[in-house]
């Protein structure tokens, strides 16, 4: 497996001196989660939402997530407020489509977004990208039913429809910017037995994009270190309530150098 | 103690094989340690509220589980919208009324829940059953301060009035259809130091009632297989906040043949 | 370092005793942590925002905790409604103006709740203090850049202003009701790593506060005892994750007889 130069190590020992802060508009089930995982990495949550204040937030933020994983209207409106203003300050802006194509309202909030927030960065799972992709029928939604490579396809599309980067996650993640595409293998099957990792995995992203220039780059390095989180985890926990505890352990304990020992992925050139 | 042939570990065997989809309305404090809960047990949770949405996500689950934890307007409208479409659908539901008795709000929205939803399974602590069944004075709700055999009586009373199956739990646990009743020993006392754990059981309970055709049934596997996980986790953890973690892990490491070591309950004839 | 018989033992030694309830209108990321955390202690949380309770929830409660956390506009009616309702009703009142001096809906609204609901307690970071105290500019909000000692003279400020008592936590802790003050040195970096240690601060200081007559010396001792949970959590953990987990355990573990061996504070009378 090829190691193409992507710099992951750098960018991590970059994001640990700068500590970016990250601007999550999230969902209630991860907001605790979301906020401890962007600490232990090194990075510094904030956690808002209302209308009135997230543009100043997003002024003072080096990225934004977007995770439509519990909408209502009025976050909605927030939404598309806060990622609208990032998108013209330059912000990077990382859209996790929780549960797109599981009911009506989450795929047509997530195409809106996509429409008119343009982000940086789509993170989802197999299902959720097929949906926004290919108007697949029959996803499940929240429970990713697809493989990665299913939604190899329509990851492709939607990256260059939108010219972005589009990381699809599962046993094995996927990412391409529609040029490129890269295959990454850390990870361990214990992360899906806890609540918000994807979600954990989306703001992971946001904190690289908040440090990296290339989004594409930003959500390599966002998975790999994530991934590498996970194999730590499971060195040290064997049950899903202390692996989601060691999984942010394992974010604050990989370091430039296990990064550069155990990152498995490989990028090549698709078109 | 007698142990009649109720089928737990069997049930338990069935729910890890089929993974079902539980459909949570339920209060913020506890959205993450429930979803974690499920996850670990082997289920599937969804948490959704929008009016929007519920429906859909409704047609997709095998059970609904509406704690009114932290209720408000918006979200009263929604437990009521996928309440009743559940009922109309088949889709059993599981009432948590945390608080009833504590505050008007709280004790009303519960009781137009119990008519207008009519759920399978009511599960709650002494205080707030003896608030919806008999109309109890002086409750002091979200704590429980009345035992559970003082709720015995309301419980029977709330089970036939709404053909439905009532779950008190405490120290000990009563499980009542009006007609048969259970007394359920397992558990530990640390499970009392941790937050959202009476939630947790209602959550698990809807997963019970996802895959068992009988809702008292249903229940009695619930609060039995969360009472061993409780025990699991107190050879595990000394404190509550490692406690909780460790409930977790516990439902994960409880097995059918654990159920069938440790259960410890005694199913009578009432009437 | 003079330890003054400020009777922190004894305090704690009530509050395990009479499991205070403290209401508790908090922002969305720490609702779980901040009921544990009470709950660890020794206290009863109820955490609920809704309009139509808040008043008859106060009334049953030892005392009122405020965090603006995540607002938005239904519950900021919410707390004015609760602080008003406790002031009225002699329920002392903690506020925590998380993010005051980060955007204007935030210190606008921090600084009507000390107009119209004069709490008995304000507990911030330094950043926070000094933009409700001084109207500093640049403050960067959730992350706290001031040091406490920068924000002495806005605390002092504040509490002559509003005759409160006023808390700056960072490095060393900072205590002051305007004519007394105290630096307690209890605690551990790793704190910082883990999201909603404020918060839990100040819910922790709402217990107390429902069991010490003098608003000054709850919030030293709850100072004291939250630092030596967090001293605790460092012998038991290394990493942000698992110290999160370990820090409630602390709050369980401290004891009156820990008190009097690990207190690190001196008390004086400042004019």
């Amino acid at each position: 497996m090829t190691k193409p130069p992507l710099g992951i190590a750098d960018i991590l020992a970059t994001l640990r001196t700068r500590h970016p802060l990250v601007h999550n508009i999230t969902n209630y089930v991860v907001m605790n989660s979301t906020a401890n995982a962007l600490l232990a990495l090194g990075a510094s949550p904030i956690m808002a939402h209302a209308v009135e204040e997230v543009e100043e937030l997003v002024d003072i933020s080096g990225a934004l997530v977007i995770n439509i994983g519990t909408l209502s209207k009025p976050w909605i409106e927030a939404m598309f407020k806060a990622g609208i203003h990032a998108k013209a300050k330059g912000v990077p802006v990382v859209l996790d489509p929780v549960g797109a194509g599981a009911t009506r309202l989450r795929t047509e909030t997530a195409r809106e977004l996509l429409q008119q927030v343009r982000p940086a960065i789509l993170r989802g799972n197999a299902s959720e990208i097929l949906a926004l992709g290919a108007d697949a029928g029959g996803a499940r939604g929240v429970d990713a039913q697809h493989t990665v490579a299913q939604a190899r396809e329509a990851a492709v599309a939607l990256a260059k429809k939108w010219a972005m980067t589009v990381a699809v996650t599962g046993a094995e993640d996927y990412v391409t910017d529609g040029r490129r595409e890269a295959r990454i293998r850390n990870g361990h099957p214990l992360m899906g037995r806890v609540t918000g990792t994807g979600c954990a995995a989306s703001a992971v992203t946001g904190a690289f994009a908040a440090v990296a220039p290339d989004p594409f780059q930003a959500a390599v390095a966002a998975l790999v270190v994530f991934g590498l989180a996970g194999e730590w985890a499971a060195q040290h926990a064997h049950y899903p309530g202390s692996y989601g505890i060691a999984l942010l352990d394992g974010l604050d304990a990989v370091t430039p150098e296990s990064v550069r020992d155990g990152a498995r992925f490989e990028v090549s050139s698709e078109q």
